[in-house]
């Protein structure tokens, strides 16, 4: 069961071709995605409603997609307008169409209602397209179910251990104690972890000399369906808490969007500012979040594998747990209130 | 659920070895072929009655198979004759035996109740060994259920679309209006498609000119379990209806197997007279064939996977599914009657 | 439906790494192994208690392992002592701990009560790590259910078919009676035939001239989980029921643990004593039992397939089913005893 109405990412805008169709499955959904002359992106059901072939399998006539297996045509609407060898069209004859936003780069479908699509609730995905960051796009899949996702987010405490080469370095990241605030369908968790080494990958910005020691934050904002929304960075040891001369600063979007129950795409990138560095640090900080993001594929898929292997077998909470469950909570109300309406 | 009182091929004839044994499941059920001295072939459960292992993976001695395993050894009706380390063998020693009928170089076995097994309900598959019609024979394996490509067959409006450019060529063909009869076990379909163009393919056999439009004709019998007996062809534009001089005559047979719920033998071979060419011609015919049939089995098996996806998902029945919606009728009749049997 | 309350094998000595972690699966549950410093082997459930990820993914840390997810640390004896940023661990906070005994190289784990867990159950596999006997460890993966290969080993007759030209070479070994007796949780079985070829590897024993003839013999204990214990060989035709000197003797220790309802680890080697040769010997006998027991697998995978393919054809009881019949009895009533305890 997942939340509808929502925002789900299923593509980086890059990915949908200037001509010709683009399929992918959200939420068990497959889904057709196409850009019409007049500009944006249709996306319609991937699904004839004839005899279920996949449209993307067609073509696309003008601004309308034809079936490959017998002929519909299909306007951007998904209302069929032509069915060969019939005079009439049955009213019946139609896919479903999704809402589309592209806002920075990203390019989001409505699963839900569609007159309850809101564009108030995309996120602030800003840095993904702005001249003041510079980052490379990442797409991951995973064959796991999107909520453990969510929680390796929820949880910085993993970067100790799963990254601990990559973008941890320092057990003081586990130590510390975030802060966790409820804020409008989400979490903002802060954590602050003071006099650590920094990410080897950091050395790519600049020369911090010899064992270099950071005060680091983790600033994000986690929102429904599953959007992480991050500040981070770090100042050498010393400095003040103001002064951002020698400070490396990064903001970070990441999203999870459920392909089916048990498997997930995963969009994502780092961006770090302009004054930092050029391509080269751009290229080194993409190659890095892709070791470590595999680092994180590779724990996550074993633990979904244990649990499939007894899905009963309990989990059990401890302290640093707070905001995943706290977030999963947001989840199942969600689905349930969907559920009720 | 499929029918059992019927004749489904196994087997091309030269695919069963002169030696040796050959195995293949037919609606769900394994079977064992192989030739006895006395000519015919013998078709046994693949399976043991004793361990359940299969027999194919034993030796053939005399007319009789031995099992691999634990050295059961089956006479050609089926009954264990030696049991190794027993003076008597048990009556109930025995592995099922199906009724065999070799017709036109198609192996047909009996999955029902033996006494019903009937040689009247032999399908008149005649151009599979005729010296008047040239073929090579075909086989693909489907991973789709048999009736998604029953439908197939049954509503040629995808020739336009599928087979655009291998046996299609015009959306004429999709905007004909079949005439359909109810035949004994069966249906009889007739399109004929005015002024088109030929299918590429039969630029093999005669040389007619540039541009070169026909009328074209499929008339085709489909009968339980699933197999078409098609007379299809076309004569160039301009000639009397009588008038078979210039006319490309062409005759098919083509049956489906249902291997599991979930899979699909399928047998083919579309024949040319020996006036209108050679060998070069015969192959070229079954070259297009093997490009086209894969057309369609790329088209139903991506419609599989999104029946599997969501197996509520409706289709909408529209005009072109006449044939269709009565042949899945038919299949349907003949279960419920053999259920209440 | 596993028996719990038993040693299972779940290595052989020299799989457990010096250091590091090593990983199993026994009856579905994922089983850890290191070796502490003190010495022993301690086996843990592989699933750390707070979000289930395997341990074995993490690290050692002196006799302790941390999970690599998110750095609990446990002890030995399963207890957490460590979880970062807590203060105190809760006390539930423990994975299950699982008895084990190295004996004669053999690895078991008691995967019921651990007060339960009695020595006294062990089988009695010497020449695993005897001087008078030498062999090569074996290990073979199965994709069937562990009672098929159970059901293999408890009738020889299958030597005659499976291993006609590797173990076998005679129908005499399917024709001859074995005697069956109850021994304390399970059978022995004595099968003697004589006047047979011996086995092709054995000439690598000594020369025994053209065609010679052996009376062989077959003597072994299986008992509970699914252990077999083996003395077999054979003399020269003539040579009296006493008289060793040209003997072959052999011991055999094999054991199959369920890696899960239908996979199965195998667990075996066959020794032969100094006197009858050297390394030479040792690998031809090795090789020669890979080669069989692949045609064992061979078999019985090809019978669990036709079982999963309808899983409620019945099975044929015949005379040379005594034993296993038996032990699949005494497997049902340890199973049964566990369920009502």
């Amino acid at each position: 069961m997942f939340i509808r109405n929502c925002w789900y990412v299923v593509a980086w805008d890059h990915e949908i071709p200037a001509e010709g169709l683009f399929n992918r499955t959200v939420i068990g959904e497959p889904l057709l995605l196409f850009r019409p002359s007049g500009g944006g992106i249709v996306a319609l059901e991937d699904r004839c409603c004839h005899r279920l072939a996949p449209l993307s399998k067609g073509r696309r006539e003008g601004d309308c997609v034809r079936c490959g297996y017998h002929g519909l045509k299909f306007d951007a609407q998904g209302v069929c307008v032509e069915a060969p060898g019939m005079d009439t069209v049955p009213a019946k004859a139609r896919v479903r169409s999704y809402p589309v936003v592209v806002r920075n780069r990203w390019v989001f479908v409505w699963m839900g209602e569609p007159v309850q699509a809101d564009t108030a609730l995309l996120p602030d995905n800003h840095s993904c397209d702005d001249p003041q960051w510079l980052n490379i796009p990442g797409y991951l899949h995973y064959d796991t179910p999107y909520l453990l996702i969510c929680d390796n987010l929820l949880d910085f405490s993993h970067l100790s251990y799963v990254h601990e080469k990559t973008l941890g370095g320092s057990t003081a990241i586990a130590q510390a104690r975030p802060v966790i605030e409820k804020i409008e369908r989400g979490l903002r968790v802060t954590r602050k972890v003071g006099n650590v080494p920094p990410p080897a990958h950091w050395a790519g910005a600049r020369d911090f000399g010899d064992n270099p020691r950071f005060d680091r934050w983790f600033i994000y904002d986690f929102v429904l369906p599953g959007t992480l929304l991050m500040q981070s960075g770090g100042r050498p040891v010393g400095d003040a808490e103001g002064d951002m001369r020698r400070a490396v600063e990064l903001h970070s979007c990441q999203t999870l969007t459920p392909e089916t129950e048990t498997t997930t795409h995963y969009f994502f990138q780092q961006s770090h500012r302009p004054e930092l560095g050029g391509e080269r640090l751009t290229r080194t900080i993409h190659d890095s979040l892709i070791v470590a993001f595999n680092e994180d594929r590779d724990m996550i898929t074993a633990q979904a594998r244990n649990i499939e292997r007894d899905p009963a077998a309990p989990m059990l909470p401890l302290a640093m747990d707070s905001a995943l469950i706290q977030f999963r909570r947001l989840v199942a109300q969600a689905v349930a209130a969907e559920q009720q309406a």
